[in-house]
């Protein structure tokens, strides 16, 4: 028997259905009568919802890149020691709608910032506190775009080339990572029907739930 | 002759004299028609004006004092690449009170937190930009407290004693990472009189202000 909850992340781009498949997964588990702490980063605390909003705030001063990306790890900091580490030791379930898994494919992979300066600000920012297992939401970006924007039948002007583009670096590095950490990081296919999404990550919860005291 | 400015930065505890001789140097380099860039840390840009108050804001908050250390490396990152660098490569003169060795004495030898992680933050922070010369205003503790609060004629209590031990740990800090880096250290005698410090800074400083264009 496992002395401590569970820590689960949801991990994918806009238009994977992430967020739809994390209520269906708290309600779930809800329904089983667990305790469950539903968070988010970035500004998952009241430290972090500032730093979230100096980070919108300041997004035209010309920020410079890792100060961002330390204010990122700031707020993963204080996040983890504030709510997930204390959750986690009283037995309850955490689910949380992006980690440090998502610097990692958006700052790095998506915008080319030095994988190896995330990875070290991950490494601390997160005091050991690493996911039980992190379901990644897979889906094709164009998939998701229109997913997003079902009524829109326009073809992809230049401006959305580019984030198409960025997109498919996000969903690269993303993959890249599950492949590193297979035990860890469940590859969701998230195009197909919702409820068959569901139903997958069920089957792949069921077991590690088993494991709560 | 050099490609650019120079990096002087003013380091010590509280009392040492510290801003007495920055001023005096920021004069006499002004009285040289040289361009002069005075700054600080922590708050030295808007941006870290804002992050210093989000440190003051929440001090009572429970921050963890890795998310501090990062909130700091952010405003130093943000304050390199703003400030610092920029002037630099004008040809200016910048002087800067407090720096990455502040975080060092203070937050680590003082604090007790790894200094491992504060080199590391450090390193990431000041993107290479090392000062070309650091003036250390050493003075013992005591010393200090005496010329801060010339008035008064207690003896220190005990919430005074650990503010003694505090800053003893800081000095030691200051002395020690001195010695580690001696052609960029100076550490001065605080406890002379203010005009023969600022002699003595002089004339460390003369044959660096030969070097500029």
């Amino acid at each position: 028997m496992r002395e401590k909850g569970l820590f689960i992340v949801f991990e994918g781009i806009d238009g994977s259905g992430k967020t739809t498949q994390l209520q269906k997964t708290v309600a779930f588990l809800e329904e089983r009568d667990l305790n469950v702490v539903v968070t988010r980063e970035p500004g998952g605390t009241t430290l972090g919802a500032k730093i979230r909003s100096l980070l919108l705030d300041v997004d035209n001063q010309g920020m410079d890149p890792l100060c961002e990306l330390m204010l990122y790890a700031a707020d993963r900091s204080h996040h983890v020691t504030d709510t997930i580490e204390p959750a986690i030791s009283r037995g309850d379930v955490v689910i949380c709608d992006r980690y440090a898994l998502s610097t990692l494919a958006y700052q790095g992979y998506g915008r080319g910032l030095p994988l190896d300066t995330i990875r070290s600000l991950n490494q601390m920012a997160i005091h050991g506190c690493v996911p039980d297992l992190t379901f990644i939401l897979d889906m094709d970006p164009i998939v998701a775009r229109t997913r997003i924007a079902r009524h829109r039948a326009q073809e992809p002007d230049r401006l959305e080339q580019e984030k198409l583009d960025f997109f498919e670096r996000v969903r690269h590095g993303y993959l890249t990572e599950a492949r590193q950490a297979p035990q860890r990081c469940a590859v969701m296919d998230g195009a197909r029907r919702p409820e068959d999404v569901f139903q997958s990550i069920k089957e792949i919860l069921e077991p590690l739930l088993c494991t709560l005291r």
